[in-house]
């Protein structure tokens, strides 16, 4: 007996060497610590002495100077907007969508959405990014983009009340998300979710459709609520109700919600929210930019709310990098409180990891580094001078770490990035679509 | 005479390819332009098919596929406070200080701060700082690290009315600030200020001593101003007088002071530092980290103040990363007034060039690319995900690049990072000092 449990455990990848923050319930580290990942999922976890000799994996990756942690969830975005990057900033909400961003839409295609999702891919890939939550048209190619580039994702279509340029009338809208429910049901990658708009741009009866829609397939219902003060005020004015109390009145509060911004709420709003388990998205930079306001997230979290971190679209933000969410999201609110413990390093990338995960439905998959979890996972290079001297790493990981600092990353077992190169794309099949696109959007 | 025209002119180098922008008064730009350099200086700036057969380089340096642009400005930072990034996040002000900053600092040797500059220069260098202006103690190894480091530097020891770990008692304070003056004048990197700590921690007899040493060299008086509401209390509480109110009954609000933060400020203080044409650094992060409050930048700016940017020290932001000072300048002044046509990109990246340039003195030397001035100049590879596509590369410079998108940099003619390698500096040896010194301050 002694001999076979000697003998060492087949695996398709160890990754080993660095410091592993696993982020689980008792913040387990080990340094140098290892990851045994098989069939998609994490084997074990611990000190790399001990696993080292114990398995024999089909490949091995050198996590040496790196730190390995849960991959980060980008939890609100609409990819396809990278082909709008700076095509119009510091201008008010309206000049800027009227004028700008929805003449470049209306030129919108298939094609387009697959391109710009892939750049995004690319771009989150390149970041530290491993899952993602979509919100735009053609949805589908989103979907595909993302499945393309081995990227998790959660996507659906926009619904509102008027014609899409995409699906049409909004019947078609609902057909064409409950297709997609069926099509990608099952797939390792890609789930889909019921996406009405937002509060202003959707009935109550389509609202409640959608509700019903997510319910009948239990998935994920997400909508822009909140937003700013202007769309309360709306909201106020046409109902005679907030927005929170609003989707409440229509039974549409519940724990697969994810609403996204929150940014304008009352201590009556943040109550709803918490009662009925709602999943918030923070989008700090986009909420700064298009001067929304700062969403209550001291108070949120204080009221158990679960709490996700997003970048929003690159029009409004104008990029898709959660380390620079992290560092926003963990000063911005020590003014707006006035209060520097408050969103400590440790809090926040709980947000960007175990938050997402639990936002996005997938609290039971990722988000952590356990046995039996997805094997969803990025190592992070600190050896470099804005990373050095290395007091607290989670500090390093939320105030001083970039994008860039990324040097591998596996989503669902399989290295999508290696020294920094991606594995899954042709990076500059991707940038010549990306420019031969920002061709026609300029003419 | 026509063939003497044609005989192309010696240089030392010519940066050639890319876009470059000079951002001097017409904003040219030329696409591809190219940058020719001699004897520290700008020969000739303009399209790179002109200039190319008009030079005749020692060397040339491609920036195909980048922007080109004046080298950033860190107006305000303590260089050497690297060595303690990530030792105590997430605090009140005073317990951050007494608790862990200032017993760190009572191990403070002049070691520490050269190699600890010197881990700061390796930051800046690698992301498009060509010019830092410093406050800290043991200031001749400041400029002697910044020498060594190819970096243009203005510093000066830190002075205070109690005894200095470095220098004793402030008499010796003032005379070891005038040997440096002395000793520095005429070099071409580094130059010397005189800079009283703060408010609450000089005497005004001691404020006036140093502006009388400041004005009989000609050089700059820093320092700490209106940094939050508690120093403005404790002011009024002390002399009957807010902040600049007080300083300007010294007779030391001019154009050589520069105010470091102006975050707590009426209008009263506002129309005075604009009276007196005084220089303010604005240290967002910082201001945010320690929940200090957000600086009346936009206002500032309209009373015809001018106005730089700083990182303030890496234990209170925690990196030295002006692409995200620049980010979260634009964005963070949107939602403080609730415009978002406030701060708009090429307003905060002339902060962050021109602006730092005037505010240390530099304004016809640096902050510009233009014939005749000092050749500190970076590319930023723009071949990239977050990058593509490009409409306004001002927008991308402001709100998408990041301090890994600086391919190369030029200092005073110098190249000091080229292809990303740092050319002055041994990476290692400084990282390997940097880790030795945090196993003492750990200890």
């Amino acid at each position: 007996m002694k001999s076979a449990h000697q003998q060492p455990q087949d695996c398709d990848l160890l990754i080993t060497g660095g410091l592993v923050l696993t982020l689980d319930e008792q913040d387990r580290r080990f340094d140098p610590g290892a990851v045994a990942i098989d069939l998609g999922k994490i084997v074990d976890v611990g000190p790399a002495a001990d696993l080292g000799p114990r398995f024999h994996p089909a490949a091995t990756l050198s996590a040496a100077g790196c730190v390995v942690l849960p991959g980060l969830i980008n939890a609100h975005t609409h990819a396809a907007m990278t082909l709008f990057r700076g095509l119009a900033d510091d201008l008010p909400l309206m000049d800027w969508l009227q004028g700008h961003i929805f003449p470049a839409e209306r030129k919108l295609t298939a094609d387009w959405v697959y391109w710009g999702t892939l750049l995004a891919c690319a771009e989150m890939i390149g970041s530290g990014i491993t899952t993602f939550c979509d919100m735009y048209l053609f949805e589908h190619r989103v979907a595909e983009a993302a499945r393309d580039a081995g990227m998790r994702a959660l996507v659906g279509e926009v619904l509102y009340d008027f014609p899409s340029p995409h699906y049409g009338p909004i019947d078609q809208g609902l057909r064409f998300t409950e297709d997609l429910i069926r099509e990608w049901h099952g797939h390792p990658l890609v789930r889909i979710a019921v996406e009405p708009h937002a509060l202003y741009t959707c009935s109550p009866e389509l609202l409640q459709r959608c509700g019903d829609l997510a319910a009948h397939h239990e998935v994920p219902l997400i909508t822009h609520l909140s937003e700013n003060q202007a769309e309360v005020d709306q909201i106020l004015a046409r109902y005679g109700r907030r927005p929170v109390a609003h989707l409440a009145e229509l039974g549409l509060l519940h724990e697969r919600l994810i609403a996204d911004h929150c940014v304008a709420l009352d201590q009556h709003d943040i109550d709803l929210l918490a009662e009925h388990r709602v999943q918030v998205v923070h989008n700090a930079e986009s909420n700064l930019k298009l001067a929304s306001g700062i969403a209550p997230v001291p108070r949120l979290l204080a009221a158990g709310i679960n709490v996700a971190l997003g970048t929003d679209g690159c029009a409004s933000n104008n990029d898709l990098n959660l380390f620079g969410e992290m560092d926003t999201c963990a000063k911005l609110h020590k003014v707006a409180t006035l209060d520097p413990t408050t969103m400590a390093a440790p809090t926040v990338l709980r947000l960007a990891t175990a938050g997402g995960a639990r936002a996005l439905g997938l609290g039971d998959s990722v988000g952590t580094l356990e046995p039996g979890r997805l094997a969803d996972l990025i190592a992070v290079d600190f050896q470099q001078p804005h990373l050095t001297p290395v007091y607290d790493p989670v500090s390093h990981l939320v105030y001083a770490a970039g994008p860039a600092d990324v040097r591998h990353s596996v989503i669902g077992g399989r290295v999508v990035l290696k020294d920094r190169v991606i594995q899954t794309l042709d990076l500059e099949e991707v940038l010549h679509h990306a420019r031969r696109i920002a061709r026609i959007v300029r003419s």
